[in-house]
């Protein structure tokens, strides 16, 4: 996000940042001005750790982890400001960021989420929290697909409609490996190459047992199809029993296999939607919407009876459209809500 | 529009029409109570016209054309209401949709635009008039590309992004013929049944010439992309040139026929993007994404630094989707600005 907003000629939010963390804690400025991003991204790119840097003649904190950003956030965090939650998925306890965000929800600080593990574990919660805040807005478009907006406009441009199903490829490791295994690569090299370039999850069974792709599912329920569904409400198959001879089957026949998450409206009953919802490796024809999204791809497809068929395509290979959709959502919140450091 | 909103279990935006029109002229309620919808649309469904519909106990007013919708906002419209523009696309003078958009746009009636004319021909005037009010918002993500949200993720979703090129088929009824011949139909009988299916426009000259493609190039530049483009600015080919030998040729190496509208990114000097703009039948692979772009589809592709490319594809066979994109407009407004008769 740093990276993204120092970049010389792009368009940058009108925000000052005032707070930052890694995993070795935080450091926040005393008063209201923003830290010197440029030094401190030269220090991250560098190796160093976020805690260990020193600021020159301003005042700054240096914060402990997991009481760090807790404390960042109470301290120069601010109602009116925006957490940014980038930290790593915890689907066991949500972990440091489900803490924060449950602090920014509770205290009317602005969410901007790419972090997936507190929408699983929270949603309901967190939405509550905000709804009791004068001005506290919850965006997460970069929690699924990257920068593709599957969230936004299910919410936003769908949401007069009644959506029959939503289905797509949500992962982009997993559909690396499919992609690359159908090319003859043995499964284990093609993880390593996903994790070179970077697509990977730190904890890659979220990857290959189709978790990842089960938590946007989960997200896409809560909040696009207004079903409040929880990970076990998934029937979930990861991409490990799919098998090289699987493959060479289904290529005779002209297919490929994807692993696709689908939800699928079973009853409608005003106000009460209730959808069932699978993530498994699935065979599709190999010149179909779903079969031509290869690689690292992404894509989504929403049918209703108001908007017929919308299908949605990104292809992503670096870090950047992630945090660029974070980017987007602050400047979502800045123009619709108003922001205390802009 | 209306017929959407009377379905039976559809989500209904908070709205009272108190005001129609067709091209025999139009009706308004003398109060601020709605006008009977139900037998208003089976009036209309039974081949009536709008002008000629009695009635009951309560008060209506019946208005001429042209000055009948000036004057219908002017009456019942106040600010705060939304006016919807669906008359039909007129890109000589603007016609009685420019005259209302203009009236709308100067006096805080929110507008919704489904008609490309007024933008075409005057969006930065609409545009600065709107911003003069207090609180009148323009929205028109029904006309472009029908139900598929191409303005509005090209304004809210990539808005952070500096856009390197939109390229896209934007125009189904070309696409259908397109397809049609590829198969050996001609061209003749092929624009009858895009005609028959209700997706032609009604001067066919719009869709054959490039006109409409044009024209959502034109609405996408100035939304979109900040560039303030004129139809003139656009170099225009229609398809009338392509001819079955051609379409032969391309097949032969696997190839097909593609209406595609084009930006492409010149300089992007600080504020001041400026692109080319081009509307041409291309020879696209067939089983690219425009490719695939087959018969009534329409598709959008969008290529920047931040987001790499994000593609988009709307598969809709009738007339509901770009009613919903209305009703969709209709529900931002309301949620974002407020609206006089929720």
């Amino acid at each position: 996000v740093v990276r993204l907003m120092l970049q010389e000629g792009r368009t940058r939010p009108p925000l000052r940042i005032v707070g930052i963390a890694d995993s070795s804690g935080g450091i926040s400025t005393e008063g209201d001005f923003e830290l010197p991003l440029e030094e401190l991204l030269a220090w991250k790119t560098s190796g160093c750790s976020i805690r260990s840097f020193k600021m020159g003649g301003k005042g700054a904190s240096a914060l402990n982890y997991h009481a760090s950003t807790i404390s960042m956030v109470a301290g120069a965090g601010k109602p009116g400001n925006i957490l940014l939650d980038g930290t790593p998925v915890d689907l066991k306890t949500g972990g440091v960021g489900l803490e924060c965000c449950r602090f920014a929800a509770s205290h009317g600080i602005h969410l901007v989420m790419a972090n997936k593990a507190p929408l699983v574990l929270a949603y309901g919660e967190l939405m509550a929290a905000a709804a009791r805040e004068p001005r506290c807005r919850i965006e997460f478009s970069a929690s699924v697909c990257g920068g593709l907006p599957v969230v936004n406009v299910g919410r936003r441009d769908l949401g007069c409609a009644r959506l029959q199903s939503v289905r797509g490829i949500f992962n982009s490791t997993s559909n690396y490996i499919l992609s690359r295994m159908a090319r003859g690569e043995d499964p284990a090299v093609a993880l390593r190459a996903a994790q070179e370039v970077g697509i990977a999850e730190a904890d890659p069974s979220l990857d290959l047992e189709g978790y990842d792709t089960a938590n946007k599912l989960v997200i896409i329920c809560n909040s696009v199809l207004g079903f409040p569904a929880t990970l076990s409400d998934v029937a979930l198959t990861g991409i490990g029993g799919v098998t090289a001879v699987d493959m060479q089957k289904a290529a005779l026949e002209g297919e490929v296999y994807r692993l696709l998450a689908t939800a699928t409206l079973v009853t409608a009953h005003a106000g009460t939607p209730r959808y069932t919802l699978s993530v498994q490796p699935e065979r599709v024809k190999a010149d179909s919407f779903f079969g031509t999204c290869t690689d690292s791809d992404m894509c989504v497809v929403f049918r209703s009876d108001e908007f017929e068929t919308i299908s949605m395509k990104t292809d992503e290979k670096g870090v950047f459209p992630t945090a660029a959709a974070m980017l987007r959502d602050c400047f979502t919140i800045i123009r619709e809500e108003g922001c205390s450091h802009c």
